[in-house]
């Protein structure tokens, strides 16, 4: 069966992340169901990976089989028209039948926006930002030097996951201004991600850049591997899936 | 009675424009709810002019008077804990006797904003831009150096207002790149600007882009001063509010 690669954007504010769960709406969910409209049957999708309830992405990737007979459809017009605003297929191509979405990733970036400005939180952006306030911006690039380079990440793991490995090459993580003047972008790559590893490496980022830990003490809790000990997890909203790397 | 003046960020989309009306959820209305809940009574605002339901603002401004035991709560906080996300203060502070919001008004500032990806619309953007195709931006250049100066505006003010003088100065419309390479941003400011003026002023430039016009016609269709003979009025989605001048 012919296989499409499908490139996908989306806002995550209104679904219960990428995977289909047991309740409420899903990107992964929605894309199935307007295949199911288009092929009459179920077309099963698979992405990169989850992302989080309230998460976005600008470029998620996924994939789906179908029928020969269903090869030269429009995948990308037929989705666009039939899919909310809220979500967008950027491409879609066919792929070698070895591809897989989830098992073919060699690495993924995301992106973690702060914003900055304490008075108020600009309306546009408010659904893509974090607002702190009062940051230390030099201890938080001091802390994120240690973090950066292959280590066992579980201090950075939420329960609720049966992956068993939990090392992980995390390149050096990247501050840039954001859109907006107060914004602060975060931008974590690595070989792959633990469950709610970006938004935990964030929320001991931000602790660091509140006094609340000193630089120093990073390296104790990245070699603890104990989640208890670090930092609570950074909001979902403020976090994008940038780029899925195969 | 003390008066209070606002600069007042927001997302349009799920309003019913700025003004209370007689049905549906409006800025304005918003705004006075909370202020209600502080003061214990109706205290109106007034606005620096209407904006069309789903258009956005980076800066509206507006007044409200106060009592004199009200004169120093702190306005901006006590509003943004209590309003929601899609609407932000992002000053308050207050004015002079003299000062309102709509009759002082010296000028004002519009963005609209054209997607030009005829592929995909990225779902982060299209609650702020129009997309569109194939456009000729030489062309439209052209047909907004015609627009600039002080005309009679009449054929691109809309029904439904009970303005008399419909002549304008238009400052030189101003196209820049936008947040997204797709984007193309044109700026509107004029002293003052007639029921959709600008919407219908991209209208005209849009078909303009398209081929449908030529440049050579915007100067008959302006000076006609007949709404019917100017293209349709563009979508409010695209424009923004961006400044209001005193």
């Amino acid at each position: 069966m012919p296989r499409i690669r499908l490139t996908v954007a989306y806002v995550g504010t209104r679904y219960q992340g990428w995977q289909i769960q047991g309740r409420g709406e899903t990107i992964q969910g929605a894309i199935e169901d307007k295949l199911a409209r288009i092929c009459g049957e179920l077309v099963r999708v698979h992405g990169s990976g989850r992302t989080d309830s309230g998460v976005h992405a600008l470029a998620q990737v996924a994939h789906f089989d179908v029928p020969e007979s269903k090869r030269h459809i429009p995948w990308r017009q037929a989705l666009n028209a039939m899919l909310p605003d809220d979500i967008s297929i950027l491409e879609a191509r066919e792929a070698q039948d070895d591809f897989h979405a989830r098992f073919s990733v060699r690495s993924k970036r995301y992106a973690y926006t702060l914003w900055t400005e304490p008075r108020f939180t600009m309306p546009q952006r408010a659904p893509f930002v974090w607002p702190v306030r009062g940051l230390d911006f030099e201890a938080m690039d001091q802390a994120a030097e240690v973090l950066a380079g292959t280590h066992d990440f579980a201090a950075f793991q939420n329960a609720g996951t049966e992956i068993k490995g939990t090392v992980r090459t995390l390149e050096p993580i990247v501050r840039a201004p954001g859109t907006h003047s107060a914004e602060w972008v975060f931008r974590f790559q690595a070989d792959g991600f633990l469950k709610q590893m970006v938004r935990n490496l964030m929320g001991l980022l931000v602790e660091v850049g509140r006094g609340g830990l000193a630089p120093a003490d990073v390296r104790p809790i990245l070699e603890g591997c104990d989640r208890r000990k670090a930092p609570a997890t950074a909001p979902a909203r403020g976090l994008t899936l940038e780029e899925v790397m195969y």
